[in-house]
């Protein structure tokens, strides 16, 4: 079995690890021999979302690494334990909580700071050359961290344009990819799908995830 | 394409629907020919656990609905508004929040009250010889509500003696089945599956699901 860590940042599509790309990435992952562990930040989320109403919820704090174990169903790490030593590679699905949570991109774009853990677990697996695997909108956050480092990684967000332009003006190289598909970069070792930022609905964003737990596993 | 209403208790398993269970069931429904809806009551939780620790969040509170809306990304109506003429089946995903929220077996085992909502939907799908699909512990709620009403079903919560028994006693006849299998009753059109009540991992639960969804779909 091929040990690969999950980091989650929330549990929710608007404030958190957007479920449906979360669970399907475990799924996948195990289906095609893997054996993931999950670590998120122990720190409170930037903001918790009404996800009925698509607004704050004022005044409501939660955990990320506390709402995180909503999905991994108990066993959680903080995202400081995380070693790249210790684990074949490293996988990061989407979700708003991944631009409010583990870096600031929701609110920054292109100039966001990143949580120093999440910035230091990405270098550590791709400097220790062991495969990196963002989906949806994770792909920001392996941009600006590895571009940050003068390494420019081909990755997808999909077709948003916008969201495409940010991406390269953080030292990446955007490619356009299909929701069912994925863009490798093998030199990197870095793989990713557009998961929720096409959809539109849960079994054409599982094609992707599938794609890319295939790829994941193949490298370890 | 189907329509198939989704009964959700919230989110997270300890407090609320297990999530892989609930995500698998939207996807396998979506991937063999249904379109899925979700319902939930508009009411609080009966409480909020710390799923890193397992223990009761003292002095938190959510809402089931709102919750829940978490694994629907969004879209969600209150369990009141569910009508078994507008819908071919009804699947109802397991967790500890179905034996709190949606009725209080978790408290009070066999003799335990249902949620009106919950209760009166179980009764119009079934009524209506539309499929009731519960998974986990859900088949003690149905068994609850149908053997209430004197309706001898036969379902699975796995392999548990005591659970089991308690099926029984509400009125139900329980019959053992592996994780990766479904318990019929095809003269009431009722299908479960043991998932995490049984477990152990997410592609073990996976092949119960799948089959339950294909039942529910092939009986639409």
């Amino acid at each position: 079995m091929k040990k690969i860590a999950v980091v989650l940042a929330g549990s929710g599509v608007y404030d958190g690890s957007e479920l449906h790309e979360a669970v399907m990435t475990l799924y996948f992952l195990e289906a095609n021999g893997g054996e993931y562990s999950c670590f998120a930040p122990d720190k409170n989320q930037m903001h918790v979302i009404n996800h009925a109403k698509g607004e704050p919820a004022d005044g409501e704090t939660r955990n990320v690494m506390l709402e995180s174990a909503r999905i991994s169903r108990g066993p959680i790490q903080p995202l400081s334990a995380l070693k790249a030593a210790d684990f074949d590679a490293l996988v990061i699905p989407g979700g708003f909580g991944v631009a409010k949570n583990l870096c600031t991109f929701a609110v920054d774009g292109p100039d966001c700071s990143v949580d120093p853990d999440a910035e230091r677990v990405i270098t550590e697996f791709h400097s220790a050359g062991k495969p990196v695997a963002p989906m949806c909108i994770a792909p920001a956050l392996v941009a600006r961290v590895l571009g940050g480092e003068g390494i420019k990684v081909k990755v997808t967000i999909g077709t948003d344009e916008g969201t495409a332009a940010a991406v390269n003006a953080m030292g990446a190289e955007h490619v356009n990819c299909a929701v069912d598909d994925i863009v490798v970069d093998a030199p990197n070792k870095v793989v990713s799908a557009p998961a929720y930022m096409l959809g539109p609905g849960i079994t054409d964003i599982a094609k992707g995830i599938e794609k890319l737990a295939k790829q994941v596993i193949a490298w370890c």
